[in-house]
């Protein structure tokens, strides 16, 4: 960031007043532009013991499996948001349920959150993000083929929480 | 948004290519600026039967009462953001539990997160943005005075949770 959105004059890295962090600060029209963490949001689908990846067809991670996410947009709520990735990338069909994983990611600034979805058809028509979209029994699951660490993780809950019974809220911190 | 952060030419809005909404976009440096909800993160901190509340010594909502929260900064976790508002505006001392309220403000384009904290003492050391901060009974607290819908739902469900023996995750749309 070296020039402001408003007027173009040079920005300043400055501890505006009041604040005790470095932001890009313009002096000329007096704006501080922040910079926030970003909230990247999908779900986790699943069709009878079978759960819905995606084989990435965009930069990073081409071609390794992933759960439907994305960034969230502004106007939509989470749900919203990890329900518009799911028919973005996988064409599915499905009811959305409850928020099952939230992923602090800090290193890259991110939070990442997963909603379980029931799928109502095994038919699917991947967007053009995604090569190729498909249903996996878990001893299926191409653990060491998956796109991010925050979808093996989420992934894993699934299964644990699956043969326990029972399905929670897991909040985790990725740190590497 | 007018002007490249990058390289100060003027922005285009178009729909980049592969993409199907809006966005600023920089022909000259081919930059596209993305805009995303933003995190706000905070406490419930409690002391036996009570809750704290922070008066607002800033705008917006000078002078009324509202929990603890603030955005979250980059590199740090929901939690992190959480327990680091509740130092900065309160000076409070506490332990930090549980993500127990998740609610939508898609309208403004933010996520507000609230954790249940422990007091650990009911010595404050309020920070410049609070003119005050107390402890409440149920019965004391300024319903008509309270600076944000994210705070009166967070309030009432740790109540109804509290009359009810159990706390639980809530998650709600505020839509005015």
């Amino acid at each position: 960031m070296k020039y402001c959105h408003h007027c173009a004059a040079e920005l300043i890295h400055k501890i505006p007043e009041g604040d005790d962090k470095l932001r890009h600060c313009c002096d000329a029209c007096d704006t501080i532009f922040y910079q926030n963490p970003n909230n990247v949001v999908g779900t986790l689908p699943y069709y009878g013991d079978k759960v819905l990846l995606c084989k990435r067809a965009i930069e990073p991670r081409l071609g390794k499996w992933t759960l439907p996410a994305g960034f969230m947009e502004l106007g939509e709520t989470l749900g919203e948001g990890a329900a518009r990735e799911t028919t973005e990338e996988a064409g599915a069909q499905f009811e959305l349920q409850g928020l099952f994983s939230v992923l602090n990611v800090a290193r890259v600034g991110q939070v990442h959150f997963f909603f379980l979805a029931e799928l109502t058809s095994d038919q699917f028509a991947p967007g053009h993000e995604t090569m190729e979209a498909r249903l996996f029994e878990e001893h299926e699951i191409p653990w060491d083929e998956l796109a991010f660490r925050t979808v093996k993780e989420t992934l894993r809950a699934f299964f644990a929480d699956r043969q326990a019974g029972e399905f929670g809220l897991h909040q985790m911190d990725i740190h590497h």
